[in-house]
């Protein structure tokens, strides 16, 4: 390692001796975000902006794609709109802000900071729907959110953050668990494809399920450490809302009744995915879909005649790519590859005067740190294949990094140990039980990440905790 | 007018009996936006979404191709920041929204819900800023805020809003007022590019500026009825924040300085320019290039045999365009035409047997209510055209409006009576004096709108209030 990139990476702790400082140090030296003055809150400066972008853009497209609308509600709740569905009102009411004035006026009533919508937005669908004829009503909102926490950590838990809640009402419960399992299926399809990181599907258990929900399902990825995070989740709502907040229409019998209810989300949580599934001790790795910058051009001895020209034809040739050229001549071309690599840009180009006389340019990838000589001429084309097959390693390696932390167990006893030895998701058998669940959370400090729909014969069919069967397959971790 | 159009519309008071009503029955008829349970806050609907996702994207479009990075910054500023500028926590105190209690707990400090984001962007520009070779900074955000407003209108005055706030920082005060300019250009030129809206453009009075800001620039619009709309507004906020936050750098010379800083705004507000200035009797009335459906097919006896397979063959013909086809069979074709009017949509084909018969189909504008025989093969064509056409036309016939509502007056009395017979800009001289700007809104229920930079020789050099030379020509107008 260059003395450069030494001084330059020196910063950002090891993830074997520190993960969670490694985790804030990745952050804080690749500008993706900062702490505010608000404790809790987070600033997300342009360069984690943009990565924010290039992925809500991948999900705003499937969501149109599949007929959803976006609209835009209240940022405030009314208490008593908030407290008209119990489960909800339990599960939501100790983590909101108050707002109790306006200008010099005390409010007659407390509104809250929308936590998330159902609330506010059931109260308007009770006005707009009257006849079947106008479901399914499909609609999303991309827009912040509220949720004092007590310990915060950037992307993952902030007091603020931002996300998408995709509400929608549909005429029978089968439309209603069909959209539901379709909005997961869009959230686990774009995670893969776009950020490149795996995704556990299934079903929440009853006590991790949504304040509210008839069923929650969702999608949980495996970090380096071993810890899991849940990055997405899709409820299906049945009519706990419909009731409580009176959505009626004239069914087509005439008849009147309920419609059937879903709300989804995913949140710039996904961020901090992308960060400690892909990221190592050089830094960020990002995948080339949603890497604001995609390619970087580092021209050496750029004050040489001709350098400079040549960087700047080849950014021409690399038009529809997201390409940056560094001609600072501030800093080094060593403290530049650190700085890019630290960056996460997933592919690297240098051109020197050496180069330039072979007609050729180097290539360096993020992923894999090869070189490689390219000519001139080829340059276009190369490193279009190249992103698509940085793409696609990603996905592997984060596969294959998953599946070998991917382990099973057969006993509470066997758990501890195999999570000592190699933490990361413990397939289980469980029976179903609070007891159980609780039991295993007390134990093993894992909680039941999901019920995933892939049922696997894992060579037994008894609840690791009481023996009962039969029983289904759970994944278990500990979590962010 | 058929008895169906007429039924249809009947719900849309008349502009010409009381325009504030017609201009709330067009939002509600057109299903742009709607009342919350929260006073003063509005849900914008689907259909009004969309258009502020068009407008959203022709600005972000601009401010990128100008170097500007979007970012996020927190919903709460704490008190003790926001009244680090004096005039501008003066100017924005009465009308926050104050949370007070996080959870069950009380804080230790009140939050505001942020106005706008001076404050709390300024407490992180002191903290990243160091070197002249960190400048320009040019970032913004696309957010919601929130102003307690007493007195509200769906997009007009809302007490919260969403829109767009740049951030600038420069090493120099002329860099600072070229940026102030360039953005105000760039507002501007969208304003009249996209949404076909023509804006005067000039510098607020002291009055009238932003609260801490150096000097205040602003497009203002004229509406259908004779009164202006501030439509956006940028400012050269010169040293006030950068001294007030301690944001501190480096210069060329080795020396610590203060940088430059500007702010630019535009809003949800634009939507309500919009409607104001092309709607009609018959409802709203959208440029094409924001128009969430530029075309709608409506299928005439579509029972018959081939009608709905040829309108889905023009729905495909026309791929590039946002095309809806009508295809309800709920409505008969003179209801879909007076709603789809009512919408907004620039132009409608209408397709029948008959039609179909002879290879053509039927073109009919919104915007002047022509009709044309076009032959299918030429569909893509003649449409891409006749929206460009209609596009222009609008802007053109909003400036011919605006013009005939644009009168000169050279004292009080002869404003008030212009002003009476032909409500809208008047032009006059000003001597600058608080004083005159005062008596002027007291007298004839007017303020200035703008020092306008196109200053024009109207006759006079003495101020319309106390006769004093030499004056500035000014446009005053009662205004939203």
């Amino acid at each position: 390692m260059s003395k450069e990139k030494q001084q330059n990476i020196e910063a950002i702790t090891n993830m074997e001796e520190d993960f969670a400082k490694w985790y804030t140090d990745v952050i804080m030296k690749a500008e993706l975000a900062d702490y505010s003055p608000i404790k809790g809150f987070m600033v997300i400066r342009p360069y984690g902006f943009a990565i924010w972008e290039n992925i809500k853009n991948a999900y705003d497209k499937r969501f149109k794609e599949t007929g959803h609308e976006n609209m835009y509600f209240p940022l405030l709740i009314p208490e008593s709109l908030l407290k008209k569905e119990a489960e909800h009102v339990e599960g939501f009411a100790p983590e909101v802000a108050w707002v109790t004035h306006g200008g010099d006026n005390e409010l007659t009533e407390r509104y809250c900071v929308r936590p998330t919508s159902e609330t506010i937005i059931c109260s308007m669908y009770a006005k707009w729907l009257h006849t079947w004829r106008q479901l399914p009503f499909l609609y999303n909102q991309w827009c912040n959110v509220v949720r004092w926490e007590k310990t915060t950590r950037p992307f993952l838990r902030t007091s603020e953050f931002l996300w998408q809640e995709g509400h929608t009402l549909h005429e029978t419960e089968p439309e209603a668990q069909a959209e539901t399992m379709q909005m997961l299926e869009i959230y686990r399809q774009v995670a893969e494809e776009y950020l490149a990181v795996p995704m556990v599907v299934g079903q929440k258990s009853e006590k991790e399920k949504f304040a509210g929900a008839h069923a929650t399902y969702t999608m949980e990825a495996l970090m380096h450490d071993g810890q899991a995070l849940q990055s997405g989740t899709s409820h299906n709502l049945g009519q706990h809302f419909t009731k409580a907040f009176d959505i009626m229409y004239t069914n087509r019998q005439g008849e009147r009744e309920h419609p059937y209810h879903t709300s989804w989300g995913i949140s710039t949580r996904l961020i901090g995915a992308v960060i400690m599934v892909h990221g190592d001790n050089s830094g960020l790795m990002l995948p080339p879909k949603i890497a604001p910058i995609q390619v970087v051009i580092v021209p050496i001895a750029q004050h040489k005649e001709g350098v400079l020209d040549h960087a700047y034809a080849l950014k021409d040739t690399l038009g529809e790519l997201r390409v940056k050229i560094d001609d600072s001549d501030a800093y080094s071309p060593g403290w530049k590859f650190s700085q890019w690599e630290m960056k996460g840009v997933p592919l690297r180009i240098e051109i020197g005067p050496k180069d330039i006389q072979n007609e050729k340019c180097v290539f360096v990838r993020r992923d894999t740190g090869e070189k490689f000589d390219v000519l001139l001429k080829d340059v276009a084309q190369t490193a279009r294949e190249m992103l698509e097959e940085i793409q696609k390693n990603m996905l592997v390696r984060a596969t294959k990094m998953r599946d070998e932390k991917t382990q099973v167990a057969h006993s509470i006893d066997e758990t501890i140990e195999k999570l000592k030895a190699n933490p990361g998701f413990i397939k289980a058998m469980w029976c179903g039980s609070r007891e159980c669940e609780d039991k295993l959370k007390e134990l093993t400090g894992t909680s039941i990440r999901c019920i995933p729909f892939e049922q696997e014969n894992i060579g037994s069919d008894q609840c690791i905790c009481c023996g009962q069967s039969p029983s289904q397959m759970v994944y278990l971790a500990r979590a962010y």
